[in-house]
């Protein structure tokens, strides 16, 4: 099966160079890239978070670029059958087909240009993600601080979901708008409620960005309400988009992804130059999810102390009242903004220090090297601990972690042991309560060692 | 409380003389009406059909239109809280207030200027309803073929009304809009599942037309993703709007108004001169629906015979087929539409019959005279059974109905005894399912009588 | 020849009803009046102010309405060609055309359902001009005052033309709109100069209001460049629609029909209830109009007083000025419509007299009978002086005017000998001007005598 | 004097890196040229053409870019007044001075990126020149071939100017767009036409796209018309945009430049693969400027033979059969860029030597090393006769090229003596109607020897 596809939205004309480097050919390091993440597009119907599986299910898929009079053209060979409705593509996986060529080919081009710029200066890095969102039009000039963050998992329960949209309908109807991560579950469920919200309140042009990584697009493919897909070199520069584009925060019930997003957002907020950001920040989720907060809580100041559980609220059961607040909070970000000359939709002025921007490899000797012990800067465990939860993700849904997971066996954490034996119980906990995989049953890909490592070998 | 709420969507600028006639008044024979209709539009969110109830509970309700520098304001005052989110009109429903304010001035000023016409006219009152329904911009030059009317019940059972947002998903998926009439239940269901789908095609200007009338709109005020909200001069000409304006129908599980509707379009295409009209009519619902439908069928079949039933199909839990058939019959009106030389947006061709057509007041005598026995005609006694039905509605929801009822106790039907029995059990069937009311136990407004009434008397 | 022309702008699905009373037929009282202003508006780039000329050179042109599937269109056989480039209608002038449907549809229906009105009475007279214009879509609501009508001669020489763009230019650059007659001349030149200002600011939706009535569009058809051209039912309710609708008004070198114009605003500035009404004045023109301008200004204050002399500002040879002036006159009446709770888009509180109201039909007997007369009320005297020089343009070119003309001779002026001196010293001057008509010598159609009436007879 | 312009149009947000770019200092390369062209841009309302005076009047002129919460803001310091309205910078003027800051910055960045890429290489020189123009926008995807490039002098008669406005006008009756140089004379002329034909027309989008580059946009400001404005990195890369986003050519009355242009075009026509190519070319005067056509057909024809006059028709005197022919040719290119499966706004397929692509720096050893003599291959001659006009335009305008004269003199030419006869004949023509130079007597700054060059040393 063969269809073409006109462009929508984004990146209409190539020039001829564009085309030729992602044509399907040896001499093409983009393509593999830019096929895969074509692919993840395309399969968003399907309910799996199982990479490899869906790789395999399609290997016969191709993409390829024409150029017609108009612009350009994809050709897509063997693509899922769940884009398509009576045959022609649903239009919200054709601009996401769009996005993803756009940014593919930025990715591309920008990283080439600044291999001679040193990109461990987090100057660079900064600019770089402004760039990319610049380039996918996420900057627009006239929003005043709107845009919700959700993080939570892909895989919750039925009533967790449905809160997630009530969370949604009651942001929407305040005018606000909702950035996650793309993908199913509480990535999605916000989106649904806000859109419905935004048809009563007669907005058009509601916004739903949906920001991604090429190691995770295909586990979490983007949910088509996402109307602004963006993809970010890697999963460090995706955090540093969501914190600077966000002006505030919903953190739902999730797994392991959730926990490094936490942790990455108050390993930030705990630096002494972000002490007057504000950055509302709301955990939230239904009567039954009560417990599951709880448990967040405890770890967190046990392991980072009460100056972290300052920097959030708990709110159970109140999709009103979270709704509220973060409105209400909104011309206290405008303000700050304001005061400090600071971009609306860009905050320039959040400090991250390189260990929360550098690329974090997951591999055995990495994980096994993180230092999971009490430290002063209390940062510093954050850091370490978001590489941790980082590294679990991979091993659970990324084809990289995965494979290495498959050929090395679980990676191998160790620690100080109180700090170690709170980590197992809440990841056991989210092994409990199905929040590692979508379907069949769960093996951990990792062991927890209530020792420092330096002990332990 | 007090508000001023600013125009949005319709009719800003009000002449002098507009305004004098919606003024709260004794000389304003006009405001009543313009208060009443208004009251119910803002308290769309209260789940009730007792309009006595809600306009007892509002009592204190004024509206009053205050002229400005840029056009007109409308300063509410206790206006029912639920039309706000955090002091903001909603906007939807600020939309909606202002399209009633432009058809009770429209019905005002054309009953006025055709009080000379002779309005018992078939060709005037199709003219009417076109101006009536061209003046709230309902009629789009540019569309082709793609508006479905979804009838079925304001009060249904939750996993029908599911099923509507399911079918409604389905059809938004294919581009189709919908038309209803305006109420909750199997009227917002399946404009619901049509704007998220609508989302996923980055469909912006979804069509969500809701027809109603002033002795209706209280007991089924319109749901807020109602963009297009039409108020017609009474029950005939609103039912004249629907089949011109739609281009196929969905009859879901509903009570004695859907059977009124199902009545009135088995009426009309029984007629000989719409013999060759492609009017798609499909009756549908989930699974549990199933009996349901088998007893309407057996209803129709037995009064208006096979020639009835070859009207309509059935579609038992599926909602891509409904969606799936409906999109392949569009070409085949278009087709015919062209061949007609008729337009897209109107259905000029359509014979309706002065029986179909002039109002029918239900009073106790009206209801009595009914003429409910077999008829060589099958048009003549649908024409009939929908009057029946009608009244049946308005003893129900409509305060003038409910007001007779107190007063003289339930409508007395007499008819042919076979035809009664039917009637009789149909009826009981939906006063058993929970059709005929949203709250509380249901009294019938109705006595049926298994003889003619000349026997009866 | 015969084309079918699309719509476009306005009006584009009409009932049966509509398409009915605009057929042609003996029994269709709108046909011709229907036809003759469709013709006037596609003649439009014709040099020529002979209506008469005109019409029997396109004896053979016809128009008829067709109903098609998106709405009607209009079939014209034997067009005049200037209307077309390489076979295609210009848009400007489809709109136009569609315009005229719409008008005269609306003034057939308000007329007609007036008719039981008293339509002498002043209010019902406002609120027709009032609903004409929004019908018309000409009152937006969003709009500041910046409205500038210009008002000036359609036969004007080459600097005083070039003149008027220049003002007109600056005007643009000022971000005002213009509204004249519709017209050549003083008429076009303005548009064109706001045209290209508006392009140099970026204006895409500035507007360009042209108003006519059926006696005269012949002979001033619409320049192309009106983009929204409203008919009016005569000239005294046109003349209406300009003094509500405009902010600011230039007088340009004209004929007789300027001086109409000049005379009915200073008629109505004079009355006392308009005395704290901002409504900037400017007679302007180039170098070589100077001395028109003081004949102008001697005759005024010689009949109206210094009062009335008061009203204007003459600014010879200097665009730039007449164009600051006007912009910083805007806040001025701005604030005066909000201090009055006043619409910016159309002033109800400017009192107009029935005098100024009521339709003038010039003939013989009326002419004879103005009393152009000394009066205590200066206003009186400006309004029998209005109607003379009215009278005098239908002689010119109105085709009613110039049959009576033909047939009966020159009207027949008679009044104080003071001021009969000086108005045929002006008539004169403008006749030696060639203002009086586009082409050919001028024989008046007007005789002057220096006694009052009724020492005539 | 300093105020404050807020973003129009282009690029509204600027990652910090690119605002320190282009901040006056010492380390910024970027600096000096973006507020040269900035000043270029704001003074473009001033008659002049004299770079150095205008560069000199201006000499406190700053420009600083802020960064404010909804993006940048520009600071002028010491702007030229005529960029000014009542204190309001013209909205075109706003644009222009974001396309510069656009176009100077993408410059900037592309060049960096390319130097390590051989931008001798034909292929990416194409490349570079199509992505300048798609991120100015000026590749709309939409469009179908309706782009008339215009060439012609800057300094031409009163009624060549009118001549080309009337040109421009047919054209714009026929909704072609149009593409020139952006200075003064017949670059602006034809926009101003068809922005009163698109008035007419009711086009709201078309495109007056201006092609400049650093060196010349002092000496040829864009007209406020222009609204597309882009500025390419050099002389050649700016004709190769005029030659691949064109889709005819007229060439108006000029001097030096125009036959640049002239020339550049027939070389490249010549080329063999550019045999099929439809390229209009039209060269049009009015009536007075027929022997102007004349003399330069004779030069062609005489130097570069009977083949290169076939690819050129004078038209003398008649705008609409110029408009009409062009009008004509439109679908013949649009069917030849169907066939070639090339893009429709930017010609891929027409083959340019590198001898039109490489840049050109006039000195007075490279003018001196033109080859000016009778060739085989007549584009060969072509390619140095377009240097030879090049550099005598740089001679007249451009800052660097004046420097030179000023210091060493005028440059010397040598070549055939029967080719440099006929060039000093034209070139004499052209200074003695006035062509080379707005104002002021004209002192020449070349020399032309009949000699080949060999032979003069």
């Amino acid at each position: 099966m063969q269809v073409q596809i006109r462009p929508r939205g984004s990146l209409v004309q190539l020039s001829q160079l564009e085309v030729e480097r992602l044509q399907e050919s040896a001499a093409s390091d983009l393509y593999q890239l830019y096929r895969n993440c074509s692919l993840a597009v395309l399969a968003s119907g399907a309910h799996t978070d199982d990479t490899t599986q869906l790789f395999s299910m399609f290997s016969e898929f191709k993409i390829r670029i024409l150029r017609r009079e108009r612009g350009i053209k994809l050709e897509l060979t063997n693509p899922p059958p769940q884009a398509f409705v009576d045959g022609q593509i649903i239009r919200g996986i054709q601009e996401h087909l769009f996005a993803v060529l756009r940014d593919i080919l930025y990715i591309g081009d920008r990283l080439d240009a600044l291999r001679h710029l040193n990109l461990t200066n987090s100057y660079h890095i900064t600019n770089l993600v402004f760039e990319t969102l610049r380039n996918a039009k996420a900057l627009p000039a006239e929003a005043a601080p709107d845009m919700v963050v959700c993080w939570g998992g892909h895989s919750i329960s039925r009533a967790e979901y449905q809160y997630t949209r009530e969370v949604g309908y009651e942001l929407g109807l305040r005018e606000l708008n909702i950035c996650t991560g793309c993908g199913p579950g509480a990535m999605e469920g916000p989106m649904k409620g806000a859109a419905i919200a935004h048809a009563k309140q007669r907005i058009k042009d509601g916004r739903f960005v949906g920001l991604t990584e090429p190691s995770i697009i295909a586990a979490e493919p983007p949910n088509q309400i996402v109307n602004e897909l963006v993809i970010l070199p890697d999963i460090e520069k995706r955090l540093e988009a969501f914190v600077r584009l966000g002006h505030a925060i919903v953190i739902f019930p999730g797994g392991a992804g959730t926990m490094e997003e936490l942790l990455y957002l108050i390993g930030i907020l705990l630096h002494r130059d972000n002490g007057d950001q504000p950055m509302p920040l709301i955990l939230t989720g239904p009567r039954e999810s009560a417990s599951y907060f709880e448990e967040i809580d405890r770890f967190i100041v046990s392991t980072l102390g009460e100056e972290a559980q300052q920097l959030y609220r708990i709110i159970i059961d109140n999709p009103e009242e979270v709704a509220k607040h973060l409105k209400q909070q909104m011309p206290v970000v405008q303000q700050h903004r304001r005061l400090m000359g600071d971009s609306y939709t860009y905050n320039w002025s959040l400090k991250i220090e390189p260990e929360f921007q550098l690329p974090f490899i997951p591999d055995h000797e990495a994980m096994a090297n993180l230092n999971l012990v009490p430290q002063k800067n209390a940062a510093l465990l954050a850091a370490d601990l978001r590489r941790a939860f980082s590294g679990i993700v991979a091993g659970n849904v990324k084809p990289e972690g995965m494979a290495q997971i498959r050929s090395s066996g679980p990676f191998q954490l160790y620690g100080d042991p109180n700090i170690m034996k709170k980590m197992d119980k809440l990841l056991a906990a989210f092994v409990g309560q199905g929040r590692m995989k979508l379907d069949g049953e769960y093996t951990p890909c990792y062991e927890i060692h209530n020792v420092r490592q330096s002990s332990a070998h």
